[in-house]
């Protein structure tokens, strides 16, 4: 069993980085539908999507997005960091069997409210870009 | 059973609105939490959260932002729509039992790639903003 860590405002540093990785199940889709409430019919209804550009079903977006969510909490800053603000741009489809890399960077700290402000991109299998966006945090 | 519809591209209008609630149960926390891998204690450690700014556990910011996922893919544009980008600014912690109430409204149009860009709101029962933000979808 892994312990989880956090890092306090002081400890990070502009340009520290962090990596998380999470593989998309079929279940992973149909949990966040039932949390979201969203159930466009792209993610969850085979053959509707292969009607579509995609040809397959595909991810929800803001599930992608979660993972940076996931990314922040889990590991920079990690545990007990508050969300204020995301901006996500969703660049090509996620799948199901799809593993989505987060890669978070920081760019920027201020001290006034200890938030921090990070690059956020996720990538596929294929090391393609998914997700390009900016998270700010603050740290714990 | 209510029929899901959705709005084509050349059938939205500026200023066009529509609104989805969502109450946020225990298990929407849950779901949220496996789907995404974020288990950040702030939502699931009850007495952690009992000694962080908020005295109780909160939902997961990405989480009342998916309900923006789900009011675009249910209401406006309506099935079908592919989400493009999103900005979110997280205003008030969102708690167990709270409904969200997610306001969109047209503000522009883009022709050449047939995207639409919403304002996005969301509102907790005392009418107080929890969640601001953009989403830029393409319409069906």
């Amino acid at each position: 069993m892994s312990q989880l860590t956090n890092f306090t405002y002081d400890e990070i540093t502009i340009g520290q980085s962090a990596t998380y990785a999470k593989t998309v199940r079929e279940l992973d889709i149909q949990l966040f539908a039932a949390a979201s409430g969203d159930i466009n019919p792209l993610h969850l209804d085979a053959d509707f999507a292969s009607q579509t550009r995609f040809g397959e079903r595909i991810a929800h977006g803001m599930l992608t997005a979660s993972f940076i969510s996931a990314a922040l909490a889990m590991k920079l800053p990690g545990p007990g960091c508050i969300f204020m603000e995301q901006t996500v741009k969703f660049r090509l489809p996620v799948c199901i069997g799809d593993t989505v890399r987060v890669e978070l960077s920081v760019i920027e700290k201020q001290d006034r409210r200890k938030t921090v402000t990070l690059d956020c991109k996720a990538y596929n299998d294929n090391d393609k870009l998914v997700l390009t966006g900016t998270a700010v945090v603050m740290a714990p």
